[in-house]
């Protein structure tokens, strides 16, 4: 004999329903059927992440921090974990939280960026942490959070920090070939509902330098750019003759940004700041040129980085410093880190930073320090980037922005 | 031909010298060195932490969260990354962080409690997550810390939650055969510095109900607390000897405190809260009856624990709800939850609990909810009481109390 029992009851309307949420773009426009709207969604989180979809985003997301720490544990990496309160807003004050701490302040850290350098101080060796890192920025964007979840990796090196860099690059390579082959489900789950192309990557990642990146920028920019407003443009007419007034409107912005962005490329000299736009160019261009959406650019100009970041010795124009993009959005940014006390602070001076609330930073580097560097992953861009989502929120279970702070 | 570099130097006065700070007591009374405090310590971490002892303590404790996610892991459990910045203080008022979010205010998550159930309510099935918690205790004990590190896991269940009792007992299991495995030169170094007896636990967890914990108190306590209270007698009288007055004084103010603890155990009530004296006690009655370090007690007082506790639907006076213990000191506390969005306003109302700030919780549960419990694991003090350590700060790289926010 079966019998059937009652767990619970389901409320008769529900603020969503789970079938709409995991619609397709595609199935919404041919059935004619109403879009979910995002914060329809977020305000229902626990409705919308049953979609298969967002199931099997949230498994690819636990994968990402299964490969990164099974990388580096492999690469004899020690997890640490550091203190997220702290006494002093330690890397520039405009973009940290501030909380009552007893009878004073503290503030939440924005990276384990100081301790985990303590830590190689300390003799760890190689250190990697996975833990929340807080920006109070007031970016509404596609990409920014007020809080994610941060993959820092900190080691010592022998001779040259690209060293490091090597084991950044292997070990994004181990992600993303790790959740092809463990995720094979999950990817099409993800994609039945928001399709996107498989990354392009090789066998190593390819590494340009500043000026390259930005030479190919300038060279191929313009006609790829070219054709991406033509795109826009088309997409615009479509939604202006489909009577889709506030589609139209959007696109027409964006038409615009991008003819306005179109005519700086040419003359984007070498040692200039990459503006996100670039970047977005770059990633096209990459693609395009050099067939992968996973590279690396080195030795930034030293102007745009950190006082704590090592000049080039060759010539302090540019810095031991690099960023990692994934589709032409940064991942992932790192660098030499200066471990001599005199130099961090002539630097420092030299850039206006007050050391005063750091000095247990900078005093650690006075007992015998190591030449290191390191890179800090914001996990949940890798996740959306790799699947090509549109949003960060997508690939985030409780997003925080500046206007949500629920559920 | 061989060349030697200087990498950097040392400066030529230290705070302290690892080796004064790598000595064991034992070695510091015989040679009548001086003690390192442990203040100077802290302050001066990243020297401290070069002590061998203390570099094993660290990969110790990086171990045991790669036990942890090991064994969830091959569970099918789902790593998930919950918002430490929340609008309300969640759990109870008092104890919560507060710090300023944009034009409003936030709050810092107490625990992942509610954003793991809610996973579980989102289809999850079984979460994990390691994560920093936040507690504005001003409670300045040698086990409390404002911010440390935990290891929560919460599943849904078919028949009973014992279901979710075993796999915390097994996972128990498996970290400490796991440290005893990986970690021999580790609990080496440890041992020559700060001695300890090993751990012992059998091949499955000893599980008492609360009353029968109760008992073995009331019937053993007696008896041990008097050998125990003997023995620091003959310590306070051997300082009085040595002259030691201020460890004299100490001693004395603990021989009256356990003295006065002894009076009330042989009365204590079977459903009585079980003080931290008692847990201790106890502790030490379970190492000589039971002949084990590692314990559960089931079936907690309903009085004693939070609103969304279940209810022992056999008696109402009880709770589906449990401790483990680690040489007599807590180290989770889980439950089954009430999953019943009726159940759980009636028992908040009953409590008076306002539910009005997490009603996207409550709300949670009436879109089909599952049977669901949990735990949550203090990483710092699964460290402390594995090495028997006698200090939180000692498993903290950077830790955190109420008067401590550096290095």
């Amino acid at each position: 004999m079966k019998r059937l029992y009652c767990i619970t009851k389901a409320a008769t309307r529900l603020p969503l329903q789970v079938e709409d949420a995991g619609r397709s773009d595609a199935e919404i426009d041919q059935l004619k059927l109403p879009r979910v709207d995002q914060n329809t969604r977020l305000d229902n989180r626990v409705i919308d992440l049953r979609t298969a979809a967002n199931q099997a985003i949230f498994r690819v997301q636990s994968q990402v921090c299964e490969l990164f720490r099974e990388y580096l544990l492999g690469k004899d990496f020690v997890e640490i974990h550091s203190p997220k309160m702290i006494a002093s807003a330690s890397e520039g004050g405009a973009d940290v939280f501030r909380l009552k701490y007893f009878n004073r302040h503290a503030y939440l850290a924005q990276s384990p960026q100081l301790y985990k350098q303590m830590a190689l101080m300390a003799d760890m060796g190689r250190v990697f942490e996975i833990g929340p890192v807080f920006r109070s920025e007031k970016s509404h964007t596609h990409r920014h959070m007020t809080e994610f979840t941060g993959l820092d990796m900190e080691m010592t090196f022998k001779d040259h920090y690209h060293e490091v860099l090597e084991v950044l690059e292997s070990l994004f390579l181990h992600i993303f070939r790790g959740i092809n082959e463990r995720c094979p489900r999950e990817l099409e789950a993800v994609r039945a509902q928001y399709p996107f192309a498989d990354l392009k990557f090789g066998d190593t990642a390819l590494r340009m330098r500043y000026p390259e990146a930005v030479a190919l920028l300038r060279e191929h920019g313009p006609a790829i750019g070219a054709e991406r407003l033509a795109a826009l443009e088309a997409q615009r007419e479509a939604a202006t003759r489909a009577g889709e007034d506030e589609k139209a409107r959007d696109l027409e912005n964006q038409v615009h940004d991008a003819r306005e962005h179109l005519k700086t490329v040419p003359t984007h000299a070498d040692d200039e700041d990459i503006s996100t736009k670039d970047e977005k160019l770059l990633g096209a261009v990459v693609n395009r040129v050099k067939g992968t959406d996973f590279y690396v650019i080195d030795k930034f100009p030293k102007a745009l980085r950190p006082f704590y970041t090592m000049a080039d010795p060759d010539d302090p124009m540019w810095s031991n410093s690099y960023d990692i993009f994934i589709r032409g959005e940064e991942v992932t940014s790192g660098a030499q880190r200066i471990h001599d006390k005199e130099m961090l602070l002539s630097n420092a001076k030299e850039l206006g930073v007050d050391l005063g609330p750091i000095m247990d930073y900078v005093n650690s580097f006075e007992f015998g320090a190591f030449p290191h560097a390191g890179g800090g992953i914001g996990m949940e861009r890798v996740v959306m980037l790799f699947l090509s989502l549109d949003n960060i929120r997508k690939s985030s279970m409780f997003p925080r922005d500046p206007s949500r702070l629920t559920p």
